[in-house]
């Protein structure tokens, strides 16, 4: 086990109707508020006049930036400093799921930063400050709502680019089931790709006795394995709602990665996907993360037959380490496949003419090695592509 | 699952060396400083010169209040509280386990309460205020070090009691798993039970809907129990020591306790012999635990068959539910006693003559019922101790 520092002070607030604390818990940081929310879904859900209502209730004067989008644009964030700085609004309340979370976490640091925001993007500045953010979750899926991260897309280039400290959890995050009653589907097969991912980009670890963290994960995975299909067939199912709730916020505050080197080759392999071709992140780590642990698998085999045989109870074939290992790869991408989702580029619509201008970007042409468990070059994020074809 | 809110603020740093980080960790707070430990082990073992090393590097003032002992008393705190104001110390750091930790969450919300610091103990207050408290563990246990609670012993009656607040949890914790080395193998063995009773306390529950953190306890338990038997083998093992140690924080920052009722009769029951006959606090765990499961099993058979097969991979025969519960049951006890515990009151050397008075007092004369997944009368105790007997 590596040493390690672990420091999550986000207040969670979870269950039916918890929304209507947000006047409360916002009025403990700050009067003058910038709300920031994504398209009319949460208009149309009535989220939007519940929140509003609580805050006024409460005498928090707000702005509003709405319009969001998937894979969410720094433009946004850069008018959003501008609002703040303009009207003096000293606090971010983000409604919505990663892409709104990450949104105002970027507003949150860009407003005391004197250059541009996108420098902590881009490696270019440290992150020394930042306004408080609050948090309703409507998505679980990128776990934004306690994690020290923010992921944002940059128009000029179309990087897809991450960022992160402690200084960036939100001071609190509300998270009602209910109100991810209205996902489809599709949504919540994405959401449920992407806490998988963020926990299987710690497990893959070659850091030896990490033996509570791999059970935690473990723990983690199988929650998910078995509420999501629950929380697809029926919608309303708060018991299934709230366990993938909750697994989902665990899955990524970075609790399951103490102690452990990780790995995160996935995500930016995946991040060039979704920067170029605009794919559900979700969707595009569900096509990544099977390629990627059939080109690696064989670096530490015995971890991917844990995997096999705890995550996915594949009988252990003691004489044949490499064929359970196999299996469990295959059982990942079946689940995938039976919630719905792609597991290859061509189901995702991205053709083979560009795996050398997303693999040149991803190792910042072929300067950086990604991954922690084995280090990949242009040539291995390639190759992943390949095996992700079809 | 329950609604619930979660918050645990405390700053982990955890790994080989990170007891020099005392003196830049207790600047950011205060610079006049309560140092709490027990007896001369920390002298012995060199841990007491690095940490005054440490803050006097720091520049910071620090006064000392030694003599904490198992099953710590109040009278001990209440001298704590006079020399913080008299001092004006205003920032109590423990160097040591649960009971040096309990002292000082009790001098720390003893010193801004204007009544006598017991009125917390004895429902009479409420906590309202705290000093910050800065923690260095040496023995894995009691997970005070970044829990809500504190647990004193009044010698006025020799009544044990405890508290709770967030505004108890520890600003920092230093974890230093090397520290746990010297550590003998029967205070080890006590640590185990301590930290899987605050588990199961939790796991045995009524609360339907709660996959996540029934498998996240799950997962703790079989932490500990892969890992002690290591540790008290091989007292150097750091990996087996790292584990315990973070398992054992874990166990009790109550994640696993989140949106489920909790039972916590066992630990009343325990607190008893503790008070009355001053026995180790896990000792009497490992004795009151499986005679209390033996006693209210047949409530709620399915969970402890899940006990059964998910903690401890009893074989699970469908036809007969029950003795796979009792087995399960049988397998802790067995666990208990592999690691040295006492697993009855005769071993622990408890005669059978005050086991009424236990009860009574456990149950505030029988006006009172203990227990979340069965509530206890007297009665029920007298049995659970006439179980634990022999």
């Amino acid at each position: 086990m590596n040493n390690f520092t672990f420091y999550n002070p986000t207040r969670i607030i979870f269950g039916k109707g918890t929304e209507t604390r947000v006047g409360i818990e916002t009025a403990k940081y700050s009067k003058r508020v910038l709300l920031v929310y994504g398209g009319g879904s949460i208009r149309k859900s009535g989220l939007y006049d519940k929140v509003t209502a609580s805050l006024k209730e409460h005498g928090i004067l707000f702005m509003e930036l709405s319009g969001v989008v998937p894979n969410p644009r720094v433009s946004l964030v850069r008018e959003g400093i501008r609002l703040c700085r303009e009207n003096k609004l000293d606090f971010i309340l983000a409604v919505g799921g990663g892409s709104v979370i990450d949104t105002a976490k970027g507003i949150a640091i860009g407003v005391p930063y004197q250059g541009d925001v996108w420098d902590f993007y881009d490696g270019k500045a440290q992150i020394k400050e930042s306004l408080p953010v609050g948090v309703i979750l409507t998505i679980p899926a990128a776990g934004s709502e306690s994690s020290t991260s923010s992921v944002l897309t940059n128009e000029d280039g179309w990087y897809k680019k991450g960022t992160g400290s402690d200084l960036m959890r939100p001071k609190f995050a509300i998270l009602n089931p209910e109100l991810t009653y209205t996902l489809p589907p599709y949504q919540t097969a994405c959401g449920a790709a992407d806490i998988m991912a963020h926990v299987m980009e710690r497990y893959f670890t070659n850091t030896q006795d990490v033996d509570f963290t791999d059970r935690l994960c473990e723990a983690t995975l199988k929650t998910i394995i078995a509420n999501v299909p629950l929380a697809i067939a029926e919608p309303d199912n708060y018991a299934a709602r709230a366990e993938v709730m909750w697994a989902g916020t665990i899955a990524h505050n970075d609790l399951l990665g103490t102690g452990r080197d990780q790995d995160w080759a996935s995500h930016k392999i995946e991040h060039e996907l979704s920067a170029i071709y605009d794919v559900a992140h979700g969707a595009g780590l569900a096509v990544v993360f099977p390629a990627w642990m059939k080109y690696v698998y064989k670096h530490n085999i015995q971890r991917f037959v844990q995997f096999a045989v705890r995550v996915w109870d594949v009988d252990q074939g003691f004489a044949n380490p490499e064929r359970t290992a196999l299996a469990g790869i295959e059982r990942l991408k079946e689940f995938f496949r039976r919630i719905g989702l792609p597991v290859t580029l061509e189901e995702l619509g991205v053709r083979d003419d560009r795996y050398e201008e997303m693999a040149d970007k991803c190792t910042m042409g072929d300067t950086f090695e990604i991954g922690g468990l084995v280090k990949l070059k242009k040539k291995d994020v390639i190759e992943i592509y390949k095996l992700a074809r079809a």
